[in-house]
């Protein structure tokens, strides 16, 4: 089914929920609350507690598959099995970063798409277009490039001059969302860009399409500001800024009223991203 | 214990063997020899046979855990398993190209270094410093930078030119072997370079201390040379450059002699190499 069912499913999804915040399923087992054990197996109890909590104020859930392959083999046992209980309106970006040569690319694909069955991926650009291409083959499933990351050292690479051999200088991840535009012939790519950079943020919506979706990490401990981020990254609709949170809703209480305690964040959150959208669509209206 | 024990083992693995070549321990279902299931437990099989035919002629495997990963937990623990076979005085090089936000990576480091027990990983350098100290951080461990990959597509990006604040132009590629070189306090950050790129290799290994080692994936299948990658990424002692071999070993027969023939394989390539080696190795006692 190509040509954007990903995105199809993530608007319906922010669209029944009101909410463009997903929830990033990370699990530190040193901040787990009373009661679960630090394994694979407590860590998928309290996931699962997390997303009945959650689950009708999210677009979208983001496990990070580094929290499961630390453990290995049961690690990703339970990574599948979070990911065969999250409702199935809900999409599923795996984070994964992950990109390798053509044919190696391809069984990232695989386990991705048809062995963990997720809705999307993160992926990393530095290998270039045939790094890609065998995850943007798969039509239907979204695809989101790592374009300018929340961490301190993305400035190392990231936003490095880069002079074309034509005379025009940008940024490199200016050119990484250039070549995104260029490959996004099905309809099904997106960049992440974090947070913690709001005006190249807003930058890089202008420059891209404006239904290609945008996921925003680092809101809250990295420092990034929700209804600063939805503004800068939503599109003319205030759509398709998809927010990821993980440590405040996740650890918002270390004791038996976690699962209450999550709600009331995700709540919480969800309503500062209406208000903030509304402000946007208004805007829209008025013009 | 910091300061270059992978590298000490990798020079000790290619002393004792006479050998630069490492093998990629990539299956391929759709290759496996006659009388192999296509399964985690085949692949398993199979490549415990390719160890026991090569070990005495290779200084390092190099397992890619896409192959792994395409079976979700079931590969992962074959692969672990596969690990924990290989004789311990071989190095294991874990081709897993990951990276992300420092905390994030610090997962992925445990699952390389503590889960699977890999002497070395492959690393994206793409968000910057703080994505790969936590691998650095395990001094005795080894890390592969990606720097310039053997792929088409490796223009896209790693080719570009980056115009510093200081007036300096160079290459992204080259930037990345600069900031390795800046970053390897531990003396345990070596590059990835591809055997497609023999001039650009020649130059890399003239940027980079003379004591760190280059990984060159890319001979055979993919068009690199062998004795042209050796005399290119080689030190002036004639060491240091891992070529990487995968399919001309690994499917050297798809009958029942596949050990065979993938031992006549290997002890060919070492020759070459011994060969191509001797040569750097009088020209530097002549000068």
């Amino acid at each position: 089914m190509p040509d954007g069912d990903f995105r199809k499913a993530l608007l319906g999804a922010a669209r029944k929920n009101r909410s463009w915040i997903c929830v990033g399923l990370d699990p530190d087992p040193g901040r787990f609350p009373r009661g679960f054990s630090r394994t694979p197996t407590g860590a998928l109890s309290f996931l699962l507690d997390i997303v009945m909590a959650t689950k009708n104020h999210v677009c979208a859930y983001k496990p990070n598959i580094a929290f499961f392959e630390r453990w290995g083999a049961r690690g990703l046992k339970a990574l599948k099995e979070l990911i065969d209980f999250i409702p199935a309106d809900i999409p599923v970006i795996l984070d994964a970063k992950r990109s390798d040569i053509g044919n190696t690319s391809a069984n990232y694909a695989k386990a991705a798409f048809e062995h963990f069955m997720a809705d999307a991926v993160t992926l990393n650009p530095y290998l270039g277009f045939d790094s890609i291409e065998p995850f943007i083959r798969y039509g239907d499933k979204g695809i989101f490039l790592l374009c300018l990351t929340s961490n301190p050292s993305a400035a190392d690479f990231q936003k490095q001059t880069i002079a074309l051999e034509t005379g025009e200088k940008l940024k490199l991840y200016q050119l990484v969302a250039r070549k995104a535009a260029e490959w996004n012939k099905s309809g099904n790519v997106g960049l992440v860009v974090g947070a913690t950079h709001p005006s190249e943020l807003a930058e890089i919506r202008q420059m891209i399409p404006d239904d290609m979706p945008l996921l925003i990490p680092g809101v809250g401990a990295q420092g990034g500001d929700l209804e600063e981020s939805l503004k800068a990254g939503a599109n003319s609709r205030g759509e398709l800024a998809v927010v990821n949170v993980s440590r405040s809703v996740l650890y918002a209480s270390s004791n038996d009223d976690f699962a209450e305690k999550a709600k009331a964040e995700i709540e919480k959150l969800a309503r500062s991203c209406a208000g903030a959208l509304s402000a946007i669509k208004s805007g829209a209206a008025g013009e």
